[in-house]
């Protein structure tokens, strides 16, 4: 998602630590003392303007939830959500989520929800997508082991992909939406870009996943 | 699929015996000898008026193809279409697939199609679907250890449930089309009913799947 320069993004974000986790990677291993409560940590990669994780907090009291995103000039727009709706379960962190084991210890978090990752529809660039083995790896390592791992695009290739990322990676599909939006799930909470391809008519794709206990 | 009863069905495919296996629970374990050669055997599941193991035997003379279809008033233009083109690499069975252990022995055949098979939408008709983990256990049991099964619908609920029911049953899902004619494969064989409804502009499902090795 591209957006204007925003020169004020760094102090802004500066200026709410009760929302913006400045030094992510000081926290690692003991992200339970940052929320004050032993709730469990589901983790969105690619927050964008962070209509999906404010959402979901809101249905979910009894979850943290933290969101990534890379973009500052977006997440600045997550922040504002934040600052009017004072949500005590959310942690946002302007981040390159380029290696989840930076950020969290083994075992630390119970969901990781990737919402609408980058296609990167070119073969060389097959392991830039966050379903390619590495990155599935680093999510067993940091997840609980009954943790699972939520995955929605409108991208028929990359979701095409994942499917089979998933099985070759041993991971066990425990369930498959082939259309979202006609399913009527009420409880489908949608981020910007859903909301927005959605009504252009394009299917949604989602799959939760989980790795196999042997 | 439904057709108008032919009185003259019974009379006509015993008039084929050299495409019309009249006693396919005899032939068990001694396919090859049927064909008279050692090709690898590959099995249509719901092969209808005959137009998919038609085409797929034109293109693959190195294979033997057994095409299975229980309603006789359909399996009659399949008859026809043989008479017609002489394949040396087709039978066909008028035969209710329920157990394909009784037609044939452990590790005979190579490959099984799944082409649009009944989707018995309600919960309480699970069992019958063909990709139940009963019928999964049963193509386990006669599948040589490198066979597949290609599986194609249009029904997403269907797709769906397979692909969760064969990631619980352990199978390897090796590929996946979620639009299969958006995909221009120059190689796929349409059957009658797959080209009815991509005309119509439904999406067609295909995922190639396997057994893993452990």
């Amino acid at each position: 998602m591209r957006a204007r320069h925003k020169p004020w993004a760094d102090d802004y974000l500066s200026s709410h630590p009760e929302y913006v986790i400045l030094n992510p990677l000081e926290k690692k291993g003991k992200w339970q003392q940052v929320f004050g409560n032993n709730q469990p940590i589901h983790v969105e990669i690619g927050a964008g303007k962070g209509r999906f994780v404010m959402g979901m907090a809101k249905q979910h009291p009894e979850i943290n939830f933290i969101a990534i995103e890379l973009a500052k000039s977006i997440i600045v727009s997550a922040v504002e959500k934040a600052v009017e709706e004072e949500p005590k379960n959310v942690k946002l962190i302007n981040f390159d989520a380029n290696d989840l084991r930076d950020l969290f210890a083994d075992n630390e978090i119970n969901r990781i929800y990737l919402n609408f990752s980058d296609p990167w529809p070119k073969n060389r660039h097959e392991k830039r997508r966050l379903t390619y083995h590495t990155f599935l790896a680093q999510y067993q390592q940091v997840l609980a082991s009954d943790g699972k791992i939520i995955f929605k695009t409108d991208n028929r290739g990359l979701f095409e992909y994942s499917l089979m990322s998933f099985s070759h990676f041993d991971m066990l599909i425990d369930h498959v939406s082939l259309n979202l939006h006609e399913d009527e799930d009420p409880l489908n909470v949608m981020t910007e870009y859903e909301e927005k391809f959605s009504k252009r008519g394009h299917p949604i794709y989602r799959a939760e996943v989980c790795f196999r206990k042997r």
